[in-house]
């Protein structure tokens, strides 16, 4: 088939494309290779690891494979969270990635941003999506603004609505970007649309918002989880679409993260501090709208909760996870809105199987609302995210291993423990070394790294039991956090850190959040040196 | 006069209180004593330094220092920031204070904190009344609640309604909490009323809104600075007032601190900057809503501004500071809301002068309202703060000198950097030492403390010059702030540190943001051993 030749669309295409223009504009992905020059800055759908196109980024990885061209077509890449790891991962295996923003997953990718292959900066997920139309992250090219923006759909409405999967993300603000009325100072950014037929439509899923600029931004008028406010597919000018491409897999994700005895342990301990919360007068009896993370603890607090006697349950999140649906199935949850639905493959088939159940009582918006501090902090949200480590005065490291090597990215992390009415950072209380199955403590004298300040923690939990730190001073927090939350083999060398600590600093009028700024990260040093915290000798 | 002695309103206190049955409850401060037991939980309105209960806390302290009660009367002291020297100060200085939050000003109150005599804690301002209305601050007490709340007013409507001064802060949740209707669960707080006859009435200068609780919460629905949305007075219970207090004098504030050569240098860099961003279409020609902290570089920033081309400015803050009158003398500023007016006595005079010039372009709110994240990120508010320390990588320290001993506290700092548009940290490039002009660096490797994070700030500026941060990679950062902000003598140095700990980290597979971990604070041992930063002798 030469690039001239008319495509005739499926029958399930054109069941998925309700607008007939949009067919015209069915292409394959190899002729668009013109489209992504070197240099080409990209947008794409897809939040943790759903709704991500798959065809054009698979097609230029195989353009790049195919010609030897790794290192020679790089691209600045912009994505709402991360993307399927055949896709962006692959692209950094390749080489093929110069920026990326604002969050990643993948081995390849965390590599490449490590040896210093891929520029990356992580930014807050609600904050990153308006950045990008302030022009922010692109004020230094010729032409303001993205190149090509490429949006997975589900289906195409009759006025060319983009009805997304499994993810808003940051679709509707990559998809302004190639909006010139509402952007006017921007010019010739290109939106590529790959329609999924093998994933079933979402319509009706999604409650779409597009982002004004000030000073014209208008309040979120979200009372509720359940608040609807805006449409149910994303606008788009038809005529910055200049490509409809067919996709036909479902995205590629993984199973869940089983909840281990640690998890479970933690999930105990918060679930009896929701108990007193409630008992206190301090949490309404069905409490207030959850927000959960990814990863097993996670899991395990979801889990706990459909075993657990609260009833009326609401959840206002960044993703859903499996355990959503047996809090679902359990009969305890009455509504649940994120930006993306990470199901495992066993997860959406049970999904879709049970749609008429689900479908009334889950809604997804793009990230910039789901994890907007402004509704967060008028819901009420209870916040619960996962931590590299945390310190004796409650400063929390979400991104940066040994103060320098990205995991992942910042995610929405500071989003929600910022602005939750509980902000609550769950850990292990250890993580194993190399040499040692205790070799990390997660409680550490002072972080790395911080991303989570001292200002924003209530609770800290680990599976050894729960610090309330609410309304105490940082010398207060201190002893509190090593009592409750560290391993009983770090806890005499967090205690001997402290002390030391205190009567330094009180000594010399310092003794406010007393430190040995010269010995702190000492624990780490050993870590480093000698293959566990536990090998650190004496304090200064 | 005995205690039992019914007591005479003056015909200033007549005209100020227009609810007859409310004089019946004047008092003299020194019948009160028995409110306060040692231990007792008292809130106090005022913020900066205005709005300050002046009468009961120069009584108890009388009381203290005539009785030799030091160290046997104290009280946990909740005020929305910092009150005025005469009270809390001297308070200090009287051992009288056990615990204190969340900000304050005073060298005896410092001293207190950092010597263990005082437990503090800092939390952002706008959440602090939130978090006091949830009872996270008084969930450990018998009553949870506090004991005691003294406000002062400048008047009282015929419904009770409370008119404050110069401040609003918390004063509307700390009534709420002796308010049994809307928080029923708890019990027991009084009321008590300083009128202060001595400055004149601010009726009408105010928007007064109460705090709802979760899942409750409605959406602030001001979408541009003059928009008003709450009452004049702050409603209050009648029953719950056990005493009216006469005050007869005004608010001790200090002269403001005067611009620089250097501090003007920074106000002219952000000013191109300002103009910068107009011409690419980035901010309107009449830029959006400012916000400016307190100090000799907020002062510059603000007369540079009144000395600017840019018209119908509108500023959105926190605290108005005497230059804000110049900037509306020069026609410039059209509307100023904030939560406090901080003038010099000179300035209160132009301000009461001018009162029908000025009182219909000002509004003072809640210090939950000004501070408040979801109107700051809807209005796209130009924040700017001055920290104690920047790092390479874009970290601000704004409270802890050596990462332990207390300044001030947070403030309101990251209410604003964490939500504006733009996210500026202004700041000297270097501060002197006992034995060096230039002993500090304010660009230092890594933070010793971090209240702001990569993820919040847009823009360094020093007198040296202005570092534009969006969208760039930590080790992109750290190369700019070097070069535009860094003093000249300190250069070499964080060159030298930044070269290693990327050569180091690269070669280890962690180069996304190099630390030299183990010798990331020698600048601060430099300067606390040998007098200067610049004694730094190698880096690792």
């Amino acid at each position: 088939m030469s690039s001239s030749a008319v495509l005739k669309a499926s029958a399930a295409l054109k069941a998925r494309v309700r607008r007939p223009s949009m067919l015209n504009k069915l292409a394959k992905p190899e002729d668009l290779i013109p489209l992504f020059p070197n240099g080409a800055y990209i947008g794409w759908s897809g939040f943790t690891g759903v709704g991500y196109p798959k065809k054009i980024p698979t097609m230029l990885a195989d353009h790049v494979e195919k010609n030897s061209l790794q290192g020679q077509l790089k691209y600045s890449l912009f994505v709402g969270a991360s993307s399927g790891a055949e896709t962006e991962n692959r692209w950094a295996e390749l080489n093929m990635i110069e920026r990326r923003s604002p969050h990643q997953v993948g081995k390849q990718i965390a590599k490449g941003i490590n040896n210093g292959d891929i520029k990356f900066f992580d930014k807050h997920l609600s904050m990153f999506p308006v950045d990008l139309v302030y022009g922010f992250y692109t004020k230094d090219r010729p032409n303001k603004n993205l190149d090509v923006v490429i949006v997975e759909a589900t289906a195409i409405t009759e006025d060319g609505g983009i009805i997304p999967g499994a993810s808003v993300g940051a679709s509707p603000e990559l998809i302004q970007m190639a909006d010139k009325a509402s952007l006017g100072w921007r010019i010739k950014c290109l939106v590529i649309i790959e329609v999924n037929t093998a994933t079933p439509s979402f319509e009706g899923l999604h409650d779409i918002t597009m982002t004004q600029l000030p000073p014209h931004r208008k309040p979120y008028l979200i009372m509720a989880p359940e608040d609807r406010i805006g449409t149910t597919s994303i606008p788009v000018d038809p005529e910055k679409v200049v490509a409809i491409i067919e996709s036909d897999y479902q995205d590629q994700t993984q199973p869940n993260a089983p909840a281990d005895a640690t998890s479970k342990a933690i999930a105990a301990h918060l679930i009896e501090f929701f108990e007193h919360e409630v008992t206190h007068g301090r949490l309404p009896k069905n409490l207030l709208p959850i927000q959960s993370g990814i990863g097993n603890i996670a899991n395990a607090v979801i889990g706990g909760l459909a075993e657990s006697k609260f009833e009326h349950l609401k959840v206002w999140t960044e993703v859903l996870q499996d355990t959503f649906l047996d809090l679902f199935d359990s009969g305890r949850l009455d509504f649940a809105t994120a930006t993306s639905i990470r199901f495992s493959p066993e997860g959406f088939k049970r999904f879709y199987d049970g749609w008429e159940q689900y479908h009334n009582k889950l809604l997804l918006r793009s990230q910039q609302v789901s994890n907007n501090p402004e509704i967060i902090r008028r819901l009420g949200v209870i916040g619960m995210n996962t931590p590299v480590e945390v310190d004796i005065y409650a400063h929390a490291n979400s991104t940066c291993v040994m103060g320098s090597r990205m995991l992942n990215g910042l995610g929405g992390s500071a989003d929600f423990l910022r602005a939750s009415k509980y902000s609550i950072m769950h850990t292990p209380s250890t993580r194993p070394s190399k040499t040692d199955p205790h070799g990390l403590s997660c409680i550490v004298p002072m972080c790395t790294h911080v991303d989570q300040t001292e200002h924003d923690l209530d609770v800290i939990v680990t599976e050894q039991g729960l610090a309330d730190v609410r309304g105490l001073s940082p010398k207060e927090r201190a002893k509190v956090i090593i009592e409750k939350c560290a391993h009983p083999e770090y806890k005499p060398i967090l205690e001997d850190y402290f002390a030391k600590a205190e009567f330094e600093c009180m000594r010399r009028g310092w003794g406010h959040e007393p430190h040995l700024l010269w010995n702190a990260f000492d624990m780490h040093k050993a870590l480093d040196l000698e293959g566990s915290m536990k090998k650190i000798k004496t304090w200064g």
